[in-house]
């Protein structure tokens, strides 16, 4: 979709108002269902994954020839790939999502605002979520497991390479839940790109957007929505070596968040290095980072020290995506934290060093989602942070940030319970009998 | 600013860049601050204040002139007045923020995630805020003050009308705050419409729009930035009447819900009745309302018994602002419900009905911010729901929701704490020598 990014969006169709409107009523009823009914559903659409199973790889071998016969990028072709281990894998998902405490009817504030007058905050559904994503056809099966827990609908968009394996997907998912206390029309899969675009414009229908895919694609939602989006556009994470550091350590983790995954948001783009360290850390980790296939280009002192080729100005803003390392010598800790505030997306920064003042300074000062010490940005992750499934990953400042589970897809709701108060009695002016008590009550 | 709403949004200027990159700095120390010197530096604002109480005052008055002179609306002259008594009130309130528990340092999760591997999140503030509003310059003192608290700068941008007022008051912050730990750079004022457009476009250097005005100005911000924005353009509040209540108490709440202080986004638009009670209930709710000078619009069934006026399609649609109140009769809880999940804007609703069970129904069913039974919509307030705050209502469904206190500026951050550990050692794999315990830590 990045590619061939239109202009404008036009109004929804009446007929996606009218999927809309369904996916929202079946999400209204599926908001009054209970826990278990809930985890029911998710096991009644793994055993239909299961008993699909040849169905959807056999869908997904024909998306895989035409994406082929279009001459896709292999790492898109990695992607769109679901043979019968990865889909076991995302079944296997489903049913740890199942098993999640349910996030649902919370108590999160219960305050006597006067006598009789009892003010409580409950945690909810969102209502509906509008997922955009990329080539993945095992996104629709997580998507779809983490909005029923929530108790949410679902309106998915996915690539259309990976069209046939999405229906194929979104049909055995529906006929799972057809014996269920959660309806079919819960989760609806739009298959056109205008119907794509419709959805942005599908306020109070849609209370959330989470588009996964390039930066040019969030952007290009952020602009033409008024429904918020969940989200990232940039993943550019610093790693800093400070001149206290045990250097084989602080190698270890810098040839691992650069290269364990490196198309990954988790992963460094730049590593700064405090010019007291910088001969020695350069002189192992450049042999280290070409053996690994990764490309160095370093600013000047970089260079000086045996970086083969020259930064640009452009890279200390580049996310890379790949084997790829901006190198910069910076003279001090504060110069490390002034690039990171200038260049960074506030996804994910590290310290490496011995001295724990340093390292608390670090972690007490930069803004970024995620602020690590000794160890791997690639721990950035909703999986790895224990929440048992992700969501996405933001790097707006409000919350939901960082890593996402399930609390990303949950809001709250205020209820009050009287016995006839209303509010011209309340006050210190003459004439007001009442005055508030504000007294917590347990949760 | 809403009548003249220009097509399109500017760059910023640099001269904008520069002051807000003042800001954001500013607000990167402030973060730093521990919570007695934020304490500090809240009195020393409101010492400051007080000593320059007869020049904001005359200010205030060249203001009120000059807004006479140009013929603005009563209602719009009353909410730019700030005589000596309502800067003493906002003063007295400024120190209740003061007052307030430190919502900063907060641990909100502590996981151990393997063995010397520890994460946490911790309460820290968002960054920067915008915050565009009407007439009124308490608001200044008011958002100032929550900035602070919560360890925030603010970019506050007020209605031309009482620039000489802003500008009074926020020479007074800066002189009180020059003495503190808080540098003044931390509040900027801006004082051109260019400015507070190019504020829309200031992605990285503030992270949370707050607009105060008009349903077409929030839109408008909504259609323009990227920024999160806090805000609600609609409060369309219903009170539903069920056929078994008492109908002394509904009256008293329907006509404190509408009348109370009707210009509120808190106060009721709609009336919907239980047929069963609806020729009872409209007896008496005629004159009364009659009597406190509403207008009533009314569906053919209330016209019928007795409501002067007929609703148009566009009245159950309308958030009034002033004396109406539209009237439908209902035949069942679930046409109300169903009602308001059409009109609603998801702001505050209420019940009034004898039975627990159909309340419990609705405080369930009805996904609006606020779901009240037998008591005023009015309560639907920060300082009533006992937040010491307010900072702005909000009708989205992510979080925050509803009256929002200081949490509304507070986010958090990821620190983990490692020995060395990187992500390719983990997981169940072969050649995997680690897994992750993901074990709860006290908070």
């Amino acid at each position: 979709m990045a590619s061939t990014i239109p202009e404008s969006v036009p109004a929804p169709s009446a007929d996606l108002l009218q999927r809309a409107t369904a996916v929202r009523q079946a999400a209204m009823a599926l908001a009054q269902t209970g826990d278990s009914q809930r985890q029911q559903a998710l096991e009644a659409m793994a055993g239909a994954l299961e008993q699909d199973a040849k169905a959807i790889v056999a869908a997904n071998r024909a998306d895989l020839e035409a994406a082929e016969h279009d001459q896709l990028a292999a790492a898109l072709l990695g992607r769109l790939k679901l043979d019968a281990s990865k889909l076991a894998d995302a079944i296997s998902g489903l049913r740890q999502v199942a098993a999640l405490a349910d996030p649902l009817g919370c108590r999160q504030l219960h305050t006597e605002l006067d006598e009789g007058l009892i003010l409580e905050r409950v945690s909810v559904p969102l209502g509906v979520v509008g997922v955009i994503f990329e080539a993945r056809p095992d996104a629709v099966i997580q998507i779809a497991a983490l909005a029923i827990r929530t108790g949410n609908g679902a309106i998915l968009k996915g690539g259309r390479e990976a069209s046939r394996s999405c229906q194929a997907i979104v049909a055995a998912l529906h006929r799972g839940l057809a014996g269920t206390a959660v309806a079919p029309d819960t989760l609806a899969l739009l298959t056109s790109r205008q119907e794509s675009l419709g959805l942005l414009k599908l306020d109070g229908l849609v209370d959330l957007i989470i588009p996964r895919g390039s930066k040019a694609l969030v952007e290009f939602i952020q602009d033409h929505t008024r429904i918020p989006v969940l989200g990232h556009a940039d993943g550019i994470c610093h790693q800093y070596v400070d001149h206290q550091v045990n250097l084989d350590q602080a190698l270890r983790i810098a040839i691992d968040s650069k290269t364990q995954y490196p198309a990954a948001c988790n992963a460094t783009e730049t590593l700064l290095v405090h010019q007291e360290v910088a001969a020695a850390f350069l002189q192992r980790a450049i042999p280290a980072f070409t053996a690994a296939g990764v490309e160095l280009r370093g600013d000047p002192a970089a260079c000086a020290l045996g970086v083969a080729n020259a930064a640009s100005a452009a890279d200390w803003s580049t996310e890379y995506l790949g084997l790829v390392l901006a190198v910069k010598v910076v003279a001090s800790l504060e110069e490390a934290m002034a690039h990171i505030a200038r260049y960074g997306s506030r996804h994910t920064e590290l310290i490496c060093t011995s001295n724990t003042d340093t390292a608390e300074r670090f972690l007490r000062t930069v803004d970024s989602a995620g602020v690590f010490h000794n160890c791997s940005s690639r721990f950035a992750d909703g999986f790895r942070y224990g929440f048992g499934a992700e969501l996405g990953i933001s790097t707006q400042t409000m919350p939901p940030r960082g890593p996402v589970g399930l609390e990303g897809l949950i809001t709250y709701r205020y209820r009050l319970r009287g016995h006839g108060q209303i509010a011209a009695d309340y006050g210190a002016d003459a004439g007001k009998t009442r005055q508030f008590r504000h007294r917590p009550l347990p949760l």
